[in-house]
């Protein structure tokens, strides 16, 4: 099986007898001499240099420790409490002068204060995806404080640490150590037939997508599709999708969308059983405007799904424009706390910010297993009959 | 049926009722309306402004009158001549210091030199999209001149002029008033299995895509994908594809992969027949770099097509990089030669330069028949049966 | 470009000479070449003779005259009402005895009594395929009588005849010279969480397809997959489609499903947006009985679409059954009123009745456009800019 | 987890209460009344009994005990070598009259004699799906005698025994309890320019699929598709694929063909990265006879591979004719040798033969992972960083 990360420069040689096979030092070798290459060609382009990595999603790091902390989750399992409750221990011991807030519900943890929208400088998720859209949605007018999530044993798409990591998470936060990823959402603003703003000067930000949909009626529905205010279609179908790269792995994969790094500042337009053959999906700059116009002949009105979440229903005429939002999600890289040796390797390599693409390229083969062939060894169950 | 241009910005009255129906004025209306809404969220995202819209694939306007032309076409048919006979007699009359040079064959049109290399300001094509990517590998070493591309009756997806418009485009370009796009391309090269250039300091500029096929093989081949050193999965398919953006609507598109913008920075990684059902299309940004490296145990070589031209073939154990090369091929726009009234409304619009969008968007419905249902109307063969 | 119909069999060469050019003679020859080794070939294959065309599905002639006629249209445009004005006068003046009925409408037309449940011998409809699917959900509890349609102006899958050859269609049937192709339907029957019939004794028949869709739903819904009472798997989707062969180019091709020839018996299982991506579209012998059960943990109900009617909702342990129905649709081929010429020639085809092939295999590549590359000269607008 | 099998009818209380438990024992009812229900419908469609089955695909038992075997392998590795000798022990001993063959190899096993055109009552292969179809093509010309495949420790998608059971499905073959299911083959005839066979009398019989492909050429190629000597389409394409339901599950599926049960006779087309989007895979009755020409424009003859070996060329005008072949390749059901309670049990149930869905149902699921949704916790691999 061939290695999954291999740096790209200056790889000393101790670490490459130290951590590798020959075999892999030679290809090591191999990729450095490749670097080197490249290297010199980037010298030629300068203009290249950082495109397609707009200052929203490529890493920063946090400027100062945070004094507040919102902790979000959505299950209340033996296993999300036990953890809370070892996390907020953790705080309380280690940074006594930091409050910890959480949502106003029943099951409030010990410990914590009922968030009234004091000012927020980390969010903590404890839960699969659908908490870290949910802290998103928290959110949703304006600005995201970091966010740091933790997976209860599952890995999802948005790279969260696994729970056993959760000081050595915290302590990098604390410490400066964490860098981010800025994932880009997008902002919807809804139009009725009057062409007045639906709810006036309120935008929604989304994580994954914005969906329209027929929903429960029998009838397909007919989509104007514009861009940047040009028409590019009449859309009949059950549906359409306009994802972020985040949600490209999300609703709009299931519908024949691609998969999109999510450091490219893009929109992916996916249609849902398109009546036409040849409505393939689409991605745009993040420069442009999609707007999306429920025709007027249309037998379907369009239902409103954002992030999972029912909200509106758009019928004929009215619209919805889709953009690039002004607030991201930063999330913290799971990389941040890798170990010291590990991270001063791939400081060296260039380009990428300490592991940020290491999270994502490295887990993408995992969850969509893209090596487990339909004849894989991998998937034998076993197939004794007696 | 929709217009299929609406401007965004300030139409004066008197155009909406000159130009359009009183229906499609109330549109206009309504995109005004989104255009000023987005406009003050653009204040709030600055840093937004530019993103996925790199240097190389930013408009720009030819800076000086070309004084060399070369004349590039594939086919050499009655409709072909006369063009080029007609043009040439053009450029004589009307810019009489140009030199006008085409490859050396033995069909060379008469009043046009033989090209040695001399130094090209100008490249114009007469054919489909053959023959674009023909003139684009005839500059495959280094920096490619502008183009201003002519079809003889057929649309491509590389935009081009009709070529009864040859006088008007030319103008253009001597008045200084033709804005490119430039196309991206992407910058391939070869290593052996001794981690050695196959040729040394010689790249290969491609505009749509490279693809590793088994070819002949019987066997699938077995290809390591790396994208920034990292090894993203081990495919076993029929070969891979890297395409542009420009590339996305050519061979990418029928092996399933999305349809890219051309203003977008990415790089698309296709698979063909991929084994494992996972293996969806990828996007990538372009400043990753994407190696292809056949794996040891591959079982059929991978053979290397360049923008359809067979090339190399690589071993198992060999490889090939693949990253957004320095020189794009810069294009001149078909709106370029608008009417001046549609180009100074079109000058109000926000983002857009004049007409780059306009043409790909307008083009891509109808090259694609989006709107053609699979029981549409158009599609009606008289099925009268006696 | 090719001729789109090769006889197989002694076409005699005045024929040969008198309809083609020499080309398609020697090509004609060739099949014959072709026909005669596959017939020696048929001689070892008896058991093979009439498989997948079962008794439902193959053609068979009408046994007499039809004396009782159904109406029946959705739209009542201008050109319908003229077109049943003159298809009425047409049979009460050539076939005077014959009663024709209509729906218990407003607008039922003049000379045509109220339809109350009389025997009916013969179904003509006007309009595209969804007026076929009605005239089928007339009959949803049991036989369905042959039916002749007419479209007034677009082609559709179902293959109707075109309005102004009704006279030489009614004629073809009154003389006993119509063929018909039996389109299979499916059974649908639902329990409910008790395991009882929803309706007791009361199934749905189906020509195109059962469809069960989470509707305006948030959540994706789980439905277990059982076939011929054995777990197929748990899909995690938007909705599942089982549909016919007829159904197989109406919503099963939107979600990505293969085209089946309406000859086959066969059922086709088509997932909408599922979650795993190895989920591809199954095809089942029509001897297969599929179990759809909503999973006790699904989230969302399963709104249920037949032909593209909502009806139920099933929730959580309901379920339907869905299998070939014992009650085909008897569809009058388009070829039953074919040049007498024509059909002589026609006969000497070995296996295919006369026509029925034909239609299908001729309109499918008019329908679904599979000549028309996305690059083809067919899409060619002018692309004139001035 | 849901029961993967599911008796459809009269299942005893006692083994009710003794196999299940008491959740399913209810489903199991719920499954005994759906049977019911479709028992009293199947009276009603005696004439869909059998359809879409033929007497080549539908299970059989073996009449008499095999007097001759011939051992098939493509390994030589060790446990292949120990499995063989094992075999061959427990035949000589348990049935000392049968004489065995082996391929004249170079390693051929000791204990068996080389095989020269005997007489084979008995196929037995050892190693995966690839060994069958070898197998298979060792009587490319005509009928092939049972096959019984023991696998080395993978499951593929033709169903073969783990090894460890090889002496109870020997004894359950020399005692007349196997039974089988036939696979149709597909029977190629390739014809050249002049339309004479290019192998006098010569068919090729194919078990998964015939494709043809451009193979190294740069350039699509162009075929023209006849079905039953209609002209269906002319396809530009990387190539086409004529596949078996076997075969749905091999290369076909990989270029977006659906998956088909092995139990229906039916031909699957699928085109290998189309030019046209809406050339989408096709599923023919195995009564229609494909013809796939090389158009005489094309600028990439066709290589022909089958079973994935490849063989021909086919030039512009040169064509194959494919169609089902008489001669299936009768493989031996892994449900033969279950234990006999469970046979008991199975026995009841109506229509399926012992076992043969339970194989392919139940493995389907396994091979495809159905369940394996992209965020699947089966998929978790531990994210702890440190």
């Amino acid at each position: 099986m061939a290695s999954s990360f291999l740096p790209l420069l200056r790889p000393s040689l101790s670490l490459c007898f130290r951590a590798l096979r020959s075999s892999q030092c030679a290809r090591r070798k191999l990729f450095q001499r490749t670097f080197y290459a490249s290297t010199e060609k980037q010298a030629l382009l300068p203009q290249l240099g950082s495109q397609g990595q707009s200052p929203a999603t490529k890493e920063v790091q946090l400027d100062k420790p945070p004094k507040s902390i919102l902790i979000v989750n959505k299950l209340r399992t033996q296993p999300v409490v036990l953890a809370i409750d070892a996390l907020l221990e953790y705080v309380h011991e280690h940074y006594p002068d930091v409050r910890v807030f959480h949502e106003d519900r029943k099951d409030i943890p010990h410990g914590a204060e009922v968030w009234k929208s004091e000012q927020i400088d980390l969010v903590v998720t404890l839960g699969g995806d659908g908490t870290i859209l949910h802290a998103s949605s928290l959110f949703s007018a304006g600005e995201v404080p970091p966010v740091l999530s933790f997976s209860m044993g599952t890995l999802g798409f948005l790279l969260p640490f696994h729970i056993d990591d959760y000081a050595k998470a915290l302590d990098s936060v604390f410490t400066g150590k964490a860098t981010i990823l800025n994932r880009m959402r997008l902002a919807c603003t809804f139009y009725d037939t009057d062409l007045k703003e639906k709810e006036a000067g309120n935008d929604w930000q989304v994580m994954n997508e914005i969906a329209l949909h027929r929903g429960g009626s029998p009838h397909l529905n007919t989509i104007d599709i514009f861009v940047d205010g040009q028409h590019l279609t009449e859309a009949v179908s059950d549906g359409l999708i306009v994802s972020t790269p985040t949600g490209s792995t999300a609703y709009s994969l299931s519908a024949g969308g691609p998969i999109v790094h999510p450091s490219l500042s893009a929109l992916v337009l996916t249609p849902i059983c398109p009546r036409s053959l040849s409505f393939r999906p689409l991605v745009f700059p993040s420069t442009s405007i999609v707007t999306l116009r429920i025709g007027d002949r249309s037998r379907a009105p369009g239902g409103v799904s954002m992030d999972g979440r029912t909200s509106h229903v758009l019928h004929p005429g009215e619209l919805v424009t889709v953009q690039a939002s002004p607030y991201p999600v930063p999330c913290i890289n799971r990389s941040s706390i890798i170990d010291s040796a590990v991270a001063a390797e791939m400081q060296h390599r260039e380009g990428a910010g300490p592991g940020k693409e290491d999270d994502w390229v490295r887990d993408i083969n995992n969850l969509l297993q893209y090596n487990a062939t339909f004849r894989s060894k991998a998937l034998l169950r076993h197939s004794r009959t007696s």
